[in-house]
């Protein structure tokens, strides 16, 4: 589903805004089992803020998507880029338990 | 309600201040059901303190106001500078999960 | 009561010390009602350390004292910064809440 | 076992990837008994990721090894680096206690 | 008792050791009481690391000796960086409270 | 608010239900300063299960009421079984503290 | 899927078995969105003993399904009575918050 | 300063009523330091309830008063059960560490 | 290794021996990877009482140990029972996570 | 050092009292090293309390003395009712951790 923006209501300030899903789930495309874990975004925005139902829908997408973990926070990193041009913006994604191994992905633009 | 002040017992020197009230609530204008949060205030007070029970009151207003995160931490940033003009301020508001997603705003004067 | 040095045992090293004392209790001078939190100190001695009985019987003497948050933790840092002549030093008070509000005070010398 | 790889999906950003395996288990070589703990692994992947599954088996062979703390940590260092050639990397073994007494070491390449 | 040290199996590699033995007891020298705490050391090993089992006697020699907090945690940094020559190293002694207050003393080489 | 109730999927069998809504506030009729609390409802079921969604606009409207603890808790326990006529329920309402005092008060049908 | 069982090892000894799977999710009936939660059971087993691997897939069938909170709980609960005739079980689930709301039901075999 | 109460709102039922005050202080009568702690009352009211703001100027009665732990928490549950005469009470005190040594006391009425 | 005994001090009381061993681990005999679990013995000793280090030996032996955890606890359970007859005895078995699933185990002698 | 006590306040009414010493250390009679521990004391006291001060002293015996763990327990609770016969006591000794292993005792009078 397409991210929503609306407009920042003080684009003259830099501010932050932190949004965190801790009930993140996409499907691991090796075994078909599911993933579950907390995606935490973090950014500075500019003339655009995320709507936050379009990001509640655009998340429900990966529900049964097979992607890795590393491919899932970097995507969303980018489409949110390219949603809403923020100033700064850093994608955490926290990944529970497998195999008794635990995995967790940040990324942030500008690198 | 307005913000009242007292003169600073150190001018002199910097000092921190916090203050936490995390019985924040206000009306999101789209749904108008109730949002609940608390708010931080950290600052670093020139010549004028914010006076607390004038502060509660000032929060107070917000109870039965229609009116987004983003606005709600700019807006009392703003009020706040405007009555004691602090030489640094910070405000943070962290809103409890709504559709299972959290968001936290952070605004700081001078930006 | 006076406060008491001791001296240092290492004056040519800087090293910190960290004191709390999470049973400090004074009075509000505007409804008379006692306060109460937590002072911590942070301190790099010079030649002099704070010997902590007498420190103990100095913070006893606000128990009964009328005098607001800003001024308790910038009154102590003035009495240890005047009794020790530390090479730097940090005094945080973390009052408990009132009317569901929670204010903490750091002052720092030199500021 | 061999530890694989895969490609980085997204070499020309980077980015964090935080391993938590809290099941490492080695042998003592001076008593002959296990000892216990957590590896983390934090790292900026290059070229190539690490691939969970034989990193597992990797730590795994420390099962019946006789090895010191300090070269735990060091070696699981210098054959991941060997593996994939990060950006940059950290691992820290946080061992449980033994006679009363908690070792951790931290390593990271580039030092 | 004497501390020993083994050879750093790395000593081209700058990496962090931290040791922390929470049963640490001493008696202190005015009230002849005994005096409890967690001392933790922190260090980046140079040619030598600190043998664990000849620390803990180390620490066990404190046991029946009268001593302050702050000439504790000087003394075991002297006597530690004399015996290993450390490229940099912290200790931390976190004493229990005692009449209300709790004290914490952290000293660093080079200062 | 009326409250909608649904018919209880099975109803041959004693089981539990416990809901928690940490967002409740009221209005204390005496300073009509607004209160807040966690109400925790467990209950029994019997034909008849409380549909959460009115259940949630029910305690809104305690928003601008004003009313006292006992009174809360109370008249929350009477509405429900009236509405559903459990086999067992069991009314918790914990309020956060006003003058440094804390109150809870739990109610439970039948008595 | 099927649930798959195995001899009890010792049918002879009245014995806990407690597994808890804090990855469940399925679909809310009404809206089309997605539930999370706990799925925690509890039993003493008979002759036969769930089998953990079977009971995976069989708590990912609910993934896409729609039902709600009491059905989901009576079913399990149903299902794995059906599987392996236990001496006694306890099903409980506690579902992430919904409109400030948070949901737990617990049933038991036998009533 | 004397206790109040108000009538029972629901005197037909018995239900709880537990309240907490963290910052309970009072004298040792052998050292002349102050004691600090938390009592908690619980109870069910039969005809009166307990009017928290007296309740609270009552405790503050103990702030300079010169009393043992034991006899704190039997004179409050005395006078409690006199100016409320209570179905059932319970009062408890926790008192912060002296010496290392940490006390409760626990009276009940009837007992 | 074989279970070591000593002579109860006090066979004439009942009193409880609570021994808790976070750093279990065996094999699973499907997969050929290793389980993780933390054992907990609860014991009423009657003429003895378990010796520690020959305990930790006979845990030990479970390291390369093909066994399921249902075989596990009830196994301790009964080489404990027959070394030391006690009175009454629980061995619980809290294992790790394995594919999102947690698994205790707690059996009771006598049943 | 002998234990003191001193009259009960309230004879008439059973009443707990709790006592906790998380500053407990003997010898282990095995190894010479020393054992550390919290103590906890839970009494209904008869016609005598304990004072704490003399129970401070006669803990701080057990500094220098070999004893295992069961004794321990035992001999202070057979010390406390000698000392003071209480119409209930109960003991807790919870040790910490040697050789990956904690114990807890509990006895209690009558058994």
């Amino acid at each position: 589903m397409a991210l929503e923006t609306f407009s920042n209501p003080r684009p003259e300030r830099d501010y932050d805004i932190v949004i965190e899903s801790p009930e993140f789930t996409s499907v691991c495309p090796k075994t078909g089992l599911p993933d579950f874990g907390t995606i935490t975004i973090r950014y500075v925005p500019d003339q655009l803020c995320i709507e936050l139902k379009s990001l509640k829908y655009y998340l429900l997408d990966y529900r049964n998507k097979g992607i890795f973990y590393e491919a899932v926070v970097n995507t969303i990193l980018d489409d949110l880029v390219a949603a809403c041009a923020p100033r700064r913006m850093e994608v955490t994604g926290a990944f529970t338990a497998r195999g008794g191994i635990t995995t967790n992905v940040v990324a942030r633009h500008p690198a």
